[in-house]
């Protein structure tokens, strides 16, 4: 069976537009290349009520779940109390972090610090060669760091974890606009049903007006499709295919 | 009371990782200028069902909800119908819209552009005279346009609606760690407890090392916090003050 997942972003400071998030579109990018099926992306406040309701409701719907953010030394940190809450257990000081915690501050470790050796109860610490400070897993919960150079550290350091059966994707260029365009779409959804087939407008680039995208996990089943939708389209209407 | 508000992007083409969503940070940035509290953003697929049940959850907890995507005439634009059903109400087509549809795309006007004259049954259409189309708001639900150009048109066309009593910020960057700051800021909100207050730490600027929020729809309250905030740091920490 294929693997689905969940991301949940937890910072205010993104819903009240002071930043862009770029960990997002990293990790729905690198999951699809995965072969995970990205089918939720939540981005909630830094408290610990929104974090857990979440949490409990995308860890039983998916098989991975990735949070972003709040798990620094402050006050706004609450994603590890989130994700304990979510858990039904209690937060946890775990001692591995406390040593590599003081190995890394010595003597200007403080309490504030020492609260990122804070762990939900039964957390799995995952190491790798790359990571100075592990990844911690909860169940199938991997809590990520906001800041987007070490998330992007921890995350490759996990891939081969996720990697499944890959999606393959054919894009097609056409010169047709959408609303012409949607009754070719919709002939060839009736032939191949499990396509996913999408139809991307473009407004700003005058070489195209749509992009379609032909995906399956079958890589059989796209070639057949687009050989089909190929032979249907207009032939001058097409303008590249990749 | 200031208002709140949900954002809901419609794409499968986000979450794969293709589109790097462009209407989110535009909207939260707006809002918070306009002082509408941004509680939750969530990203899912083109699919009725979750479109529907996340619009009913939103619709419920916030004042506003604003929709992004999934309205235009292939079959992957299913937005009218999650909003329909998560309302309870049928959707039928709008003869002023069929008009509008008409007077725009004459005789190229086909059965798939006629889909984009189907509403939600009772939504409203808010006319501008910046729109060629009305935008569509069922209730508290703003149905707008996935196209970043259109989408910022129609936002543009209502956005006085929205206005409420602002946010007022000030920006501290300081040179001390996160982990040395916690404690002035565990202090800082001890005594203004209804302070937003943020902390982002900066890896890759080396001109400071953690840029601190503090906010309020109070402009008193911030600043008292603010020169408080001043009178306990030691003078040498602080970069700057915006």
């Amino acid at each position: 069976m294929p693997k689905t997942a969940g991301i949940l972003l937890i910072g205010n400071e993104i819903l009240s537009g002071k930043v862009a998030d770029a960990n997002a579109v990293y990790l729905c990018r690198e999951l699809r290349r995965l072969g995970v099926d990205v089918r939720r992306l939540v981005v909630i406040p830094d408290e610990v009520e929104p974090i857990a309701h979440e949490v409990a409701v995308q860890s039983r719907a998916y098989d991975y779940v990735f949070t972003s953010g709040g798990v620094g030394p402050t006050h706004d940190d609450v994603t590890i109390d989130g994700v304990a809450r979510a858990m039904g257990v209690p937060v946890v000081r775990e001692p591995r972090l406390v040593d590599l915690l003081r190995g890394f501050y010595r003597e200007s470790l403080n309490e504030a610090r020492l609260k990122m050796a804070d762990v939900p109860e039964g957390a799995e610490l995952v190491t790798a060669d790359a990571l100075v400070f592990p990844a911690i897993v909860m169940r199938n919960v991997y809590i990520l760091p906001g800041v987007p150079e070490i998330f992007r550290q921890k995350f490759e350091a996990l891939r081969e974890r996720f990697r499944g059966e890959p999606f393959h994707l054919r894009n097609v260029f056409v010169s047709m606009s959408e609303g012409t365009l949607a009754d070719f779409l919709n002939d060839l959804l009736q032939k191949y049903p499990d396509l996913l087939l999408g139809s991307y407008p473009e407004f700003s680039n005058p070489a195209y007006k749509v992009k379609v995208t032909l995906e399956s996990r079958d890589p059989e089943y796209v070639s057949r499709a687009l050989e089909d939708f190929l032979a249907r389209l207009p032939r001058a209407s097409v303008v590249r295919v990749e």
